[in-house]
């Protein structure tokens, strides 16, 4: 915790060696600093709580405790990767908690995108310090923290992510093993830590989830349909090798219907928006010029597989005077 | 009236020599139908009710009276063409109805797609009907009927355009001097009477005009910023010469929100969709592959241009699943 400002003389991690070397240093500090203590980690299933869980694992085993809370706004398939590498390679407790019906209750009929923000993060808190009153002796917490968060939360541009906003009466002494490594070095760590790539290379993925991409106020139905469009856009992605070169693909389905055909008959059914997106920065964005042939075949597919999409369109709008996600 | 089929002797017209030879032909016919009676006209401007009006007037002049009337959903510059073209270049009896207030009041709220063409259908009717019934001595009128809506009609696909549902009372002589022509047909002989090349070469337009692009209900800045929009597509795709390359284009600004960022400072707007489809029957659509650095000069242009839109969306849906208008 003393040391927040990484040191010049440390070198950029990019190599398997250079990561095992940074992972036997942060497994014996972490040994140190928890000794026979438990921590406690929400694991979202995201790059940095992923990493940060596995290499605390490495150092203490059992005695970390990942909660991962389901919120009913994550990816098709993200729940039960998260099971499955921490609860069956990883030797970790792992907690599992469906709050789906507790989030998308407390959201029903709420529209402003920066109220959904506060609801989710609000609700993801109390579920998480609900679960942490259950577990007895943890005096840890386990956070994916990484430089750039010290950085911008320096210069005040945004809070401390994650669980930043614990309440008072949890006394616990932060583990932040990642605090002074860069994404992509974060990326190379969890490699040799043998978590598997699609969860190391994940594009960057909202706290909110699919919450801020299912605009207006959600309803589990197009909840569903952004799902399963923004499954098919990342299958079509990874297969054509856009998933390594796009900084972040998603789907968006609005809360607006239009007319079209289905099975010959008026079809009056939702609109699904593709968005890709190139930055540096994150400050400033550029769309990807995707390959029409492509494009219309990702099209061709979510009108014709998903339930209640009838039309696609693709954001051409640049940041500025678009956001990076589209709420 | 009596001779609704076309002959398998007519020549398509493609020349202008064939064009005039037409003209004169129908000159002949409407006088000896009209003789020194008055005929009515409803102009949209389109193309097919500006080519029957030239028509008719270049047979009858100031015994022709067109009304039009602006419904306030026309496209940029259209009505101040209309009453250019109309009441200068022609010599005809020329009615504007400034009917803005009228349609935009009734639609006020209705966001349903049907419910809002039947209001404009119905309204124009009234408004054309209570037109009619100022001017005295009318007998005839005056209809840009042509070939494929006779087919249409016959085969029960939809009722004749136009302003077929003039009421009981209103008892006039159909003249319809376009009646056996196709729209290329029809194209070529409103250049032979001198029409301008925009009005004659227009792409199609739905009668309830802009109102069905401005899904949801109405209001009149998201009609204005559709306007607005709408025009600077209209430009850039002739200045690109896509104009004569594709078969309809036109921009949609729905109910819908986006966040984004003008100024540096958060701002939430409309989206704007494009929407550029090429066809052989209307029956079936593909979209255009627009060339991506034209797609984001428009989308650049609209979104910096024109007041409340931060973004802009290409529809990527062919018909079906789409229908050719997005409404």
């Amino acid at each position: 915790m003393s040391n927040d400002v990484r040191p010049e003389s440390l070198e950029r991690i990019t190599t398997p060696e250079a990561a095992r070397s940074f992972i036997d240093d942060q497994v014996k500090e972490i040994k140190e600093q928890v000794k026979d203590g438990k921590v406690l980690l929400a694991l979202s299933g995201g790059v940095d709580s992923s990493v940060c869980a596995a290499l605390i694992s490495r150092a203490i085993g059992k005695n970390l405790t990942c909660v991962h809370v389901n919120h009913g706004l994550l990816r098709k398939g993200e729940p039960e990767q998260v099971c499955k590498v921490f609860g069956e390679q990883f030797d970790v407790n792992l907690v599992y908690v469906d709050a789906v019906d507790r989030f998308l209750d407390a959201l029903a009929g709420v529209s402003d995108p920066e109220t959904k923000r506060k609801i989710i993060g609000s609700i993801f808190i109390d579920v998480f310090a609900e679960e942490a009153a259950k577990i007895e002796g943890v005096s840890f917490l386990g956070q994916g923290t990484i430089y750039p968060d010290i950085l911008e939360s320096k210069d005040g541009i945004k809070a401390h992510h994650n669980v930043g906003g614990l309440p008072e009466e949890v006394k616990l002494e932060l583990v932040e093993p990642l605090k002074l490594l860069f994404k992509d070095e974060v990326r190379v760590v969890g490699a040799a830590l043998g978590l598997p790539d699609e969860m190391v290379n994940r594009q960057p993925f909202p706290g909110p989830g699919l919450g801020v991409r299912c605009t207006g106020a959600i309803t589990r139905d197009r909840l569903e349909a952004l799902r399963e469009s923004d499954a098919i856009l990342r299958e079509e992605f990874k297969n054509a090798g856009l998933d390594k070169k796009v900084w972040q693909y998603f789907t968006v389905v609005p809360d607006m219907k239009a007319t079209g055909v289905k099975d010959g008959k008026r079809a009056f059914e939702w609109v699904c928006i593709i968005r890709a997106v190139n930055t540096k920065d994150a400050m400033s964005a550029t769309i990807e010029r995707v390959d029409w042939e492509l494009l219309e075949k990702i099209s061709y597919r979510i009108t014709h597989e998903v339930k209640g999409i009838n039309r696609c369109l693709y954001d051409l709008t640049a940041k500025p005077t678009g956001t990076i996600e589209l709420e």
